[in-house]
């Protein structure tokens, strides 16, 4: 095929549409946070642009998922398709130029490395990636799924996620374990100091544990808010994928074992005590002040006359704070004095929504459990460090 | 005089007083942000508090200024002063803490070095600073001062200041000129190549020129806003001092030649336009996202057909912008063609508050001058840079 001919049939191919400026800006700057613009190869730092019959698809990816977004044509005039094709724009350009543009936008590709924007007054030429070399979205045998209202899935994705390590030394320890069982839908992260769990009852019939990359948690609880009603969960061997109405992210799997966590569990605790979680969670964050230095962030909590609980740090350069609290109720022994990590304490009491939480107690040594004062199965379990 | 004596004379020395948690916060926090917590000398991260009979006295400083912030005894007891004294806590974690405390606190020194914040529950020791290494406020030679509006004097600093030079190689350029003169205050800023200068009527006998140092006139804006009714003006030989009611700034003046400004101003313009200046910022705004890898920033600006005005930059990398604009009123030459930077363009158009601004050409190579649709003395001179 000559050259010439070759290029007349790309033009006719050419993509373009006519978007309502703030539609386009809200798709592309929610998905262009996913990426980043040093990202290698380079091309991942792009967002593919796909005109269909339909409407207009858009797809960001990276090494652990895609993310694709739909604008569907609609009665409100929000986009007009005129010609079907594709493009890899840059992502974070792109965001910066349409939100600083005028109220409707024509877009067309002129050939495939440029893209042309046009208002009345305005006209901008956008230089692009070519289309061919962007990853292609995975394929997969998509057997089983299961679906969940999308602020139940936030919530325990939001109270166990944090728990998770934030270092590469096990690499199943910097993902989320997602485990379907029994009718079951279970969330647990793991640092090896501490331990978030979460379970709830879901319609399923799925059966599996998945270990999901820290990284797709957060930029799922980021892109799949509250405003989601129902979240359809898809597995595979190697992905699991979201999908709600105009949104879809296909999250690569951690390869591994996860640890055993029902057998760290401590089943006989010495001393269950009720407290108010945002007082404690007040006097923790207070105390937290002065161990900055320390290497534990340590903060000491000491049982005094059954009746109340002391709140201590001390830094030898800043001075020191101490903090006497009510306790609501104390079953076990009297006698009690542990050091914890702070920031782990406070990462804790901040995922419960409970008024009160109890805090079970098994020696100064042993981890510490804590509950919600409801039949809820929600704990987080922390190892103490040398006082 | 025995050690045993001595330190029984501090102590009955000690400062005490009671204080309301948001009142103490409020001063805390808007001085704290004036000074580093890495300062050197280290005393210089503190913040010294001062127990008086008429009140509370806060003074934080560093190699530019100091500034002293009083929360007098009023009737709304926010503030009860047990005992005079004076110490320098470390200013950051100060206001960590006391953002984290409950309503009321009572805060007593213990010993020179050690401070003592209380609530009912909770009881904290700071360690501070020993107050005697602390910088003593300047003793001046105060004769002349005049009285400006809080909100004009902000007005003026904010149109020119930004003009400064942030590099050191001619220190008077770091700074701002005020001028008083002929019953006027001039403010002005260059780093040479862009000029800023805005002059108001006011009443004064003062006859003077002051640099001030840019961080100095930062601060300032910050602490002095339009919250403030009079501020008054006070000149020394090493210094200026501004007072309000309840605060005061002590800032060290740039000792140099300012170069002279008035000859810098281009008399005869070869073309003055008319243009709406909110749709002109927003034009090189736009324009300005692609030239972000160019040396200068620059952005092209072309008179077409003596009725248009072209905007255009060009990156090889991302693609070019071109936009054309509606002139409003033109006077003189119809043909005109230069190359500006961007940032130096935004930063002067965002400096008016007039809805149209005049841009006065006299050649390609020479500066463009922008001035107010009005007879307020105000004017940005920017010189071009090769397209």
């Amino acid at each position: 095929m000559s050259n010439l001919l070759q290029r007349k049939i790309e033009r006719t191919k050419a993509m373009k549409f006519n978007i309502d400026k703030g539609c386009f800006y809200e798709a592309l700057s929610d998905l262009s946070r996913s990426i980043s613009a040093k990202a290698e190869p380079h091309i991942m730092s792009g967002i593919k642009i796909t005109a269909h019959t339909e409407g207009l698809t858009l797809i960001v990816c990276n090494h652990l998922f895609f993310i694709e977004r739909t604008i569907p044509i609609g009665t409100d005039k929000m986009l007009t398709i005129y010609e079907t094709g594709s493009v890899v724009a840059p992502a974070k350009h792109l965001v910066d130029l349409v939100k600083k543009l005028p109220e409707e936008l024509t877009v067309e590709l002129m050939d495939r490395h440029k893209l042309s924007i046009k208002t009345d007054e305005i006209s901008v030429v956008l230089s692009c990636f070519d289309v061919e070399t962007y990853p292609k979205l995975p394929v997969l045998n998509l057997n089983n799924s299961v679906q969940i209202p999308g602020s139940l899935l936030n919530e325990i994705l939001s109270q166990t996620a944090f728990a998770a390590s934030s270092s590469d030394t096990r690499t199943v320890l910097t993902g989320l374990l997602v485990t379907f069982q029994d009718n079951k839908i279970k969330c647990a992260a793991t640092n090896s100091h501490r331990l978030a769990l979460r379970e709830c009852d879901i319609e399923t019939d799925i059966e599996g544990s998945y270990i999901l990359p820290l990284a797709s948690v957060k930029d799922f609880m980021r892109l799949f808010n509250d405003s989601v009603d129902m979240i359809t969960v898809y597995v595979s061997e190697n992905y699991l994928v979201f999908k709600a109405l105009n949104l879809a992210m296909y999250t690569r799997l951690i390869e591994g074992n996860y640890p055993d966590l029902d057998s760290l569990i401590p089943a006989h605790p010495k001393t269950m005590i009720t407290v108010q979680t945002s007082k404690l969670l007040k006097g923790i964050d207070r105390a937290s002040l002065f161990n900055r230095e320390s290497r534990n962030n340590n903060v000491k909590l000491e049982l005094m006359h059954g009746s109340t609980l002391k709140i201590s740090s001390y830094s030898p350069d800043l001075g020191n704070i101490e903090e006497i609290q009510q306790i609501i109720e104390l079953h076990g022994e009297k006698e009690l004095s542990l050091s914890l990590n702070s920031t782990f304490l406070i990462e804790a009491l901040k995922a419960f929504t409970e008024e009160e939480v109890k805090l079970n107690f098994t020696g100064s040594m042993r981890p510490i459990l804590i509950k919600p004062n409801s039949n809820k199965r929600h704990l987080h379990l922390i190892s103490p460090v040398r006082g």
